[in-house]
């Protein structure tokens, strides 16, 4: 019965998969996606090289991050996340536009009021 | 005096530089740093693979986002630039909030003004 409790790891590189297997906790069989994406933009090897620098305790947020930046890439092979970041500087710029507009609407409305809303960084 | 024209990648694996070499157009001799920063996020045959991916007029962007994911990975192992994309949907938030406010501010010193301001998506 050991493969069908082999981590989504071990199932894809076809190994038995050990009760210490370092994966195992983050790439659980029912998910095998999960692994082909990380594998295919790290590679297995940098994968576990990178879980050594990784406290204990925020291996499972490192291994979402890792996720989703690899899914971002293999989505969108050129610009990975970078689109994400890119796309989200221009929404604070229109915001910021916005609000500077408003501000001025309110100046406008009345010159006595404080206008204390500051624009975001 | 072929060991000084070897581009970045070439230097780091200490070979030849060929000149076909695929790295030697975006990792330059003079940036070692650059390819050190890809080479250990990504592994260098990982990078190769992901090359032949990319149309050849984007290479240079597709490179560009790489480069830039490793560094915030090496500078935050464990977030990587998933960091920076939490930290601009906040600001975000905060410029949506701000803008809302704005808008009732407008909308109190003067009912019948039309607040043609949208928060942003």
């Amino acid at each position: 019965m050991t493969t069908t409790t082999r981590c989504a790891a071990c199932k894809y590189f076809r190994r038995r998969c050990s009760s210490d297997c370092i994966f195992a906790p983050y790439f659980p069989a029912n998910n095998p996606q999960r692994f082909v994406c990380v594998h295919r933009i790290y590679g297995a090897n940098n994968i576990g090289k990178m879980f050594e620098g990784f406290p204990e305790q925020l291996r499972g947020n490192a291994i979402e991050c890792l996720c989703y930046e690899a899914k971002c890439r293999i989505q969108d092979p050129v610009y990975g996340c970078v689109s994400i970041i890119s796309w989200l500087h221009r929404e604070i710029h229109l915001a910021q536009t916005q609000l500077a507009k408003a501000q001025a609407q309110i100046a406008l409305l009345d010159p006595g009021v404080e206008v204390a809303i500051t624009t975001p960084r």
